[in-house]
């Protein structure tokens, strides 16, 4: 286990010692590293967008038939499953709702949500029409929340099979449009580790992506470390995606529709982070790399709180080695999507650094052109830009430019 | 219902649309509205401090000799609620803990609470010393979590106020070193109403405070609207304050003492707060104040998103008439108890803006000094820093200057 060198995470006696770091954290980019005054932004008002940018978007969403056919047919089972609720809207809405996705509003998110499965299953005629209208280079794919983790084990198997082969053959017909995650069922953690291998070993894929809870577990239990192991031995990120909060946790999210991206996503998935944290997983992991989207799910928002409350040994019962900012310094990526704001941007760069950001559509379930308009127009110098847009994906998951 | 003005808040058009605007966002002050140079803290390393700051904190803690018998009278009844792991530290701390606070590493949480006592029933000796030695003007006090909201009824009215007839003396004794929020009793919404009544028209205290949920239920239930009306009316803030998540989702923060400070507070909050938003609480009580802690727990960095996923009318069973970030400018104030980040100040005064944040130390769960150096010195221009440090509370909470 070594540490890398802590390069502009804020603690709070480096802060208070030093003022003048201080004032750079509010800076872009940080005040002492400015030495061209066309580095500044508070002397240039606007950096111009790079011409051809490339961006490659790494959140970005597909299905396949015989899933949703087989989530479809979850539903006669019924469940207190609290994705069911957008599930059903995605997977089996009603007669009235399957029209186009002309004149939604915005703000009707119910109504768009009905929309999505053609989008879903599309890969090469609407997707990559979608990507060439603006711009986008490449789609990093992945299944769908919440994947295969909702079947039992040898339909989830075949399943995750199914659509990892589907994705590697897109792929390689678009090898310069498309790379994709493969997908494992954590319920069955012998076949999930040779899905894993496979994926990346024939199917060469780029890492894995895993819908936060199995069965209302979560990876810091010992039942999974495999898993872990497995994904750190093929040195490949997993993508910890959200799902609705796990049952033992969902009582408040169901109200309000408060399950979904709105809110309860972020806190379902932060506290799985939290929860593989403080069992000391990135510890016994130490090379694990994992990737979460929307801006960290807030989690560096936190980073300071978490660090004073969670340092090694403050509470009996937690594993962690190093404070919780460290591993956002070694073991864990954020990508951008579905929070296109360019504060938080800056704050996420200047707290956690910009080696460790990556942009995201969330396609379909965000829109394309403004998270490509936010990306190109974002106040970034041309190397950060450059590095959120592509540059980060690039080096993390691996993919041949 | 009349709209405010939405002044800096980045809405996601307006960010696109003015790119000076963004560029400006990650500055302090603002862009365009720096007029001096030494305005500009890119220009200015720091500020110095402002000599004499007067400071007012904003979320600290005390506790009376009676209630603290009664939470320990309580834990003879056992149960599951997730609060009793910290209470039982600081109520019922094993002898060999029962030590002088000397000689603790700062990591260790759990022999730091168990310390905590002394401290929380002290109002005039230690404390009043430790607001002397680190020039704290005042403490707005409030009982500290869970309150009386454990307690059955009768015995909670009873205990509720006698802790606001304490509070009420104290302040007495020392009306320009404390003032303070007064306790009821949500289990009772009737007699609760009553003594906020009492509060604010007898005693004179200042607002309000509740911990979160009360038997796992939340303030936007139909049966606490008297009580939200009641603070609407009497012209007061209410301060939801954490307590660890309700029974409903507890589950995954029964580990690793995730349930606290550490995260569980954070949760458990946020959820409360988006459920009062998403029941369109405060569209009912257009001119209702609540003050949350923690760096609004987060939920400033979750703005946009909350706005993209959260806009009036985007799913069926939400009341919300406005975008969430729209309560943050004109129902909801945050503080800065237990978050010293510069970089998470700066973040939220360009986001909700400088009038809508207040100083806090969270006495005595967070050590006093660092929490004045913060505010003494983080980068904030001279305005800033005096409304932050006690302005905004003076305004806010009625605070005689």
């Amino acid at each position: 286990m070594k540490a890398r060198p802590k390069k502009k995470l804020m603690t709070r006696r480096s802060a208070l010692k030093n003022l003048s770091a201080i004032t750079a954290a509010a800076a872009f980019p940080p005040f002492h590293l400015i030495s061209a005054p066309e580095e500044n932004p508070f002397t240039h008002k606007a950096y111009p967008p790079v011409e051809g940018l490339r961006k490659i978007a790494t959140e970005e969403a597909f299905n396949i038939p015989e899933i949703a056919a087989a989530i479809k047919e979850l539903f006669k089972e019924g469940g207190s499953n609290l994705d069911n609720l957008v599930l059903k809207q995605i997977y089996d809405p009603p007669a009235s709702a399957l029209t186009s996705t002309a004149n939604i509003s915005p703000a009707d998110r119910d109504r768009s949500t009905q929309a999505m499965l053609s989008k879903l299953l599309d890969l090469e005629n609407t997707r990559l029409a979608d990507m060439d209208a603006n711009r986008v280079d490449m789609h990093l794919l992945s299944l769908t929340m919440p994947g295969i983790q909702i079947f039992e084990k040898s339909k989830a198997n075949d399943l995750a099979t199914l659509a990892n082969n589907r994705l590697a053959e897109v792929i390689q017909r678009h090898p310069a449009r498309f790379a994709g995650l493969g997908s494992f069922a954590p319920q069955d953690v012998p076949s999930a580790v040779k899905e894993m291998q496979r994926c990346i070993q024939q199917l060469k894929l780029n890492g894995f992506i895993v819908n936060s809870h199995t069965n209302n577990a979560y990876l810091d239990e010992e039942q999974f470390w495999p898993i872990l192991e497995a994904a750190e031995a093929l040195d490949r990120p997993l993508y910890i995606h959200p799902r609705a909060p796990s049952d033992g946790m969902a009582a408040p999210f169901r109200n309000y529709r408060l399950e979904g991206a709105v809110w309860g996503y972020g806190a379902e998935t932060a506290t799985h982070i939290l929860r593989m944290i403080f069992n000391g997983v990135f510890d016994r992991f130490p090379n694990l790399q994992v990737v979460i989207g929307h801006m960290g799910e807030a989690l560096p928002f936190w980073l300071w709180r978490l660090d004073f409350m969670g340092a090694p040994g403050a509470r009996a019962g937690r594993k962690n080695a190093r404070k919780p900012s460290e591993y956002f310094q070694r073991n864990i990526t954020i990508t951008t999507s579905g929070v296109e704001d360019p504060l938080a941007l800056r704050y996420c760069i200047e707290k956690i650094g910009v080696d460790r950001i990556m942009w995201a559509i969330d396609y379909p379930y965000q829109p394309t052109a403004p998270a490509v308009s936010f990306i190109e127009t974002a106040p970034l110098s041309p190397i950060e830009r450059t590095k959120i847009a592509a540059g980060n994906a690039e080096r993390i998951f691996r993919i041949k430019v």
